[in-house]
């Protein structure tokens, strides 16, 4: 391969690289947009913690876990090729990755993907965790359970070798946040107030929504690099089509939430305009590179739908949720990792099934994982702060600042 | 062409596509920091419809109706490709478009420009136009009117035969915008409490300026691709130049809004040097390409002095502009379309006329369109809401929500 | 070289320089959310006023006195090339600068820089320093002492020919612009209230948290481009090993200053965790290209100790630094510089001595510059506010706006 060629590949990897980074900072606007002001200072803290220890887990052991080199005739379950990230032999050559892009960049692209996990439960069990639990979860849940389940495909381990797809995370990323998020609020319980003595659900609006939507925004525009460095080079047909995919199935998602939220709740929703999106997007992750832009409408569109109802649907179970994480990152996931049976390239009942083994395998995974992790921190520590602590909100208890000291009413 | 410069050259043009999609941040940002707390839910919401729509409708037809393909011997005023966007034959490899990007490149770039034309008015209009109205209005703008004007030049219609010159939408882009915003609150009316008994205009300031100081800064990050990407490939030397030219406008245009505004009005105005960096940005668009860096400091400090005087002027005219948007994108728009025919690469007495047609052809199209939308619109279901809603504020009545909840005074 | 090659490290380095163009939104928020809501317009006034200011000076004569040419025999101390940016023979292909980029590449890139040393004092001086004079200043030390300062080093001066290395500016831009900070606190005096009679510090808390977080975020967003693009090509290895050594050592910057802020003031701090961040960017800029990941992660560990210990001594030396501008640029800018003797490729007795006359050459005469600008400015015109403007802001009264007025509540 020409030096020019492996340059500009490596160029989109790198850039796709610090977009996935930026979608830190969207999904801090989101979450602090979407709960109250008291929890601020806290939620920031648990993002900043996110994306720095990840990083850094990442590089002492996950990328080597993740990508561990599975030998012929291995199980595929579990491998780890040691700790650090030494780069091997010609790992800055185009030998390394078919000149896609260089092993440092392999790493860093890999790494800011790695503490989305993490991040996605953030947004659910916000308002009531205690900080402490949360970052022993973290440090487990991104150190362990997302590198092992990402070995499986990514790693090329045994989900690869059935044939399971899922092109840049609906499953492995977004659900394997999810699944957690989702133990995470079973066990946590729902916030004061969320549910009146009937049972019935209160909104609990969130205290900046200028951030949210700013916060979706950027997510979208991470998702040029999150998506289009998934193509892992800059080939220019598949990256072009990947970005056209991702942007259509996030205008569609925004759309189709929008639209069915209208006809349900006669309401101009700002909020479920914008998980729409996030849904569109979400869902059409898993076969970004499979789809024509027609079939990544109708994937987006139903994404949005799905929101809706997901949303809706959690709130049934009693479940609380602050962001709507469970529904924008699972229940997309789901649907999107399903997809790639149902639309495009792959599509047939063969791949379905795979795509629906996938998803069970590692919805089974993560829920027993989860369940494991935080079931101990609850018996150990306790996972949820005092009744008086989260009446008065964290910042000021569990760190003692305020995030507007001089403009808030209390 | 080989494989490294096509896809050098594609890596660029998506990277401007991303910035491009991220100026919608910066607009949504300036929109509501310039503007008052109790409108804020609403302004998002339209700009998050408009670039959700607006990408839709350009996949739908509007790709096809701005670059139709016009035959020889066609008048270059209207043509149309067909529905969506499927690729045509060849359109991923270098054959297409001189190896500059391929077709969903090309596509993406495209629509990204799209909603920009009805953001623009949405800041003009804000916080007293029927969210339903605005709407409508903007499926029509974005998805028929900015398309045929765009095919006039860019799709290779008539302006183009007469060697009309609009490098990256000084007119194509914002004064097209700018004149429907120019008819919108001529038709709407000014704001409550925006003149007194006697005319005069008082100040309404916005509710959020570290929000509009981002935008901005945003906006002109979005200009290294909405300028940088029009080069329509990576050329090293004309990429480069644009931005340089592009950076030095936005530069001059602030300072010389600054020294201007603090003589007239001695205040250190930082609304005014803010508006001064958009002026400089819009001011330079029409012929990024074509001057030299110390033209581009000539042209941009020029208008940044339009911008302050145009302000004073629109509110003389009694017209209410909340965020000066006509001014930034009309005014200035027009002034950067005039400046091809002045400086640079193309000046002269010929191409000066040119310019002038275009932008009064350009110009008498769109105040008809406008007019005859808007107007029946405004004989439909009306333009503007009660005064009781705008009163109280548009985000409580049309949407139900607050966006700052936890911290307003009322 | 081929085209494909000279346009991939064109691209690389224009989208360098937006990177480094938005760390200005980056530093912006920082200040802002740091610092009172009392003064936020006078801070993003003055943050607006340095980057389009900086842009033109840079323009007018600063990029030519940075770059001299200095020629043989010459001391290497001072040059000028001459007024503005003419385009030299072949500056805009390959054979300038090994084809890493074009000459309006080169000169957008480093003119970006510029501004920034400026606005590291900005933040040190906030919430009492005169408009008027900070104006001033910014013009001499942005126009005059930062370019004379660089081209000691990067522009080939008498730094450069002793073998002192400052890869990306932790001694150039970071320690320019924390000496300035320096001395000018020590002018200007503390806060009205940030000391109490018996000289104890008090905290001053910021009014904007999340913004201060985000802009932390888009900093190191930006250092993407500040390390990355200061390769100066897109070398594949060189600019991807620049990145990660970047990443690792702003996340072990932020998890040193946590750990350590934790244990001695048994308070999650996310301040601390956010200057931890920016004190191991700052800390790895000088040998970004030297270190091993490794090697990376101790350097921000190290400064992110430092950021905490450093807070503590500038408030015992009773200096009121109310963004840690001198602790994040100034000391860990030092330690960055001499870092470089201790790790990495060149590590050694001799070039640690040569970083150590650096970092004492630099020292000495900017703040020799500074005092006497800063001197001079005093005894003129003074450098600081009225009491009464200090304590009711200086937004009403150097602007006569308020930054939110729809909700504080003075």
């Amino acid at each position: 391969m020409d030096a020019g060629l492996f340059t500009a590949n490596n160029v989109w990897m790198m850039l796709a690289t610090a977009l996935v980074f930026f979608m830190h900072t969207g999904f801090a606007f989101l979450e602090i947009g979407l709960t109250r002001q008291k929890n601020t200072i806290n939620i920031l803290f648990k993002n900043i913690f996110i994306i720095t220890v990840g990083l850094l887990l990442y590089y002492a052991w996950g990328f080597n876990m993740m990508y561990p080199g599975f030998e012929e005739g291995s199980s595929g379950i579990f491998g780890f090729a040691g700790f650090g990230i030494a780069a091997p032999e010609g790992g800055m050559t185009p030998d390394y990755a078919d000149g896609g892009y260089t092993w440092w960049t392999d790493f860093l692209f890999q790494g800011m993907f790695a503490a989305t996990a993490a991040t996605i439960v953030s947004g659910a069990v916000a308002e009531r965790i205690k900080i402490g639990s949360f970052m022993i979860f973290t440090v487990v849940y991104v150190g362990l359970v997302y590198p092992i389940v990402g070995a499986w495909k990514w790693g090329g381990g045994f989900l690869d070798s059935w044939g399971f797809y899922d092109f840049a995370g609906s499953t492995l990323v977004h659900s394997v946040g999810g699944w957690a998020a989702l133990v995470a609020i079973f066990l946590l319980g729902s916030r004061v107030g969320k549910f009146d003595e009937n049972g019935k659900p209160k909104a609990i609006p969130g205290h900046n929504i200028p951030l949210a939507t700013a916060g979706v925004l950027i997510l979208w525009l991470g998702w040029f690099g999150f998506n289009g460095g998934s193509v892992l080079s800059a080939d220019p047909e598949l990256t072009s089509l990947v970005l056209v995919t991702t942007s259509l199935a996030a205008a569609a998602g925004g759309v189709g939430a929008f639209i069915l939220s209208t006809i349900l709740y006669k309401n101009m929703d700002l909020t479920m305009f914008l998980n729409g999106i996030l849904g569109g997007l979400v869902g059409i992750t898993a076969g970004a590179d499979l789809m024509s832009p027609n079939e990544a409408v109708i994937i987006g569109f139903v994404a949005g739908l799905i929101i809706v109802l997901g949303v809706a649907f959690i709130d049934k179970l009693k479940l609380d949720d602050p962001v709507g994480a469970v529904t924008v990152h699972l229940i997309t996931g789901i649907w999107g990792t399903l997809a790639v049976g149902l639309f495009g390239d792959k599509a047939g009942a063969g791949q379905f099934m795979t795509q629906l083994y996938g998803v069970l395998i590692v919805g089974v995974f993560c829920i027993v994982c989860s369940f494991i992790i935080l079931g101990a921190l609850k018996a150990i520590m306790g996972l949820r702060v005092s009744k008086e602590e989260e009446v008065e909100g964290l910042d000021l208890h569990e760190h003692g600042m305020d995030a507007y000291p001089d403009f808030t009413n209390d």
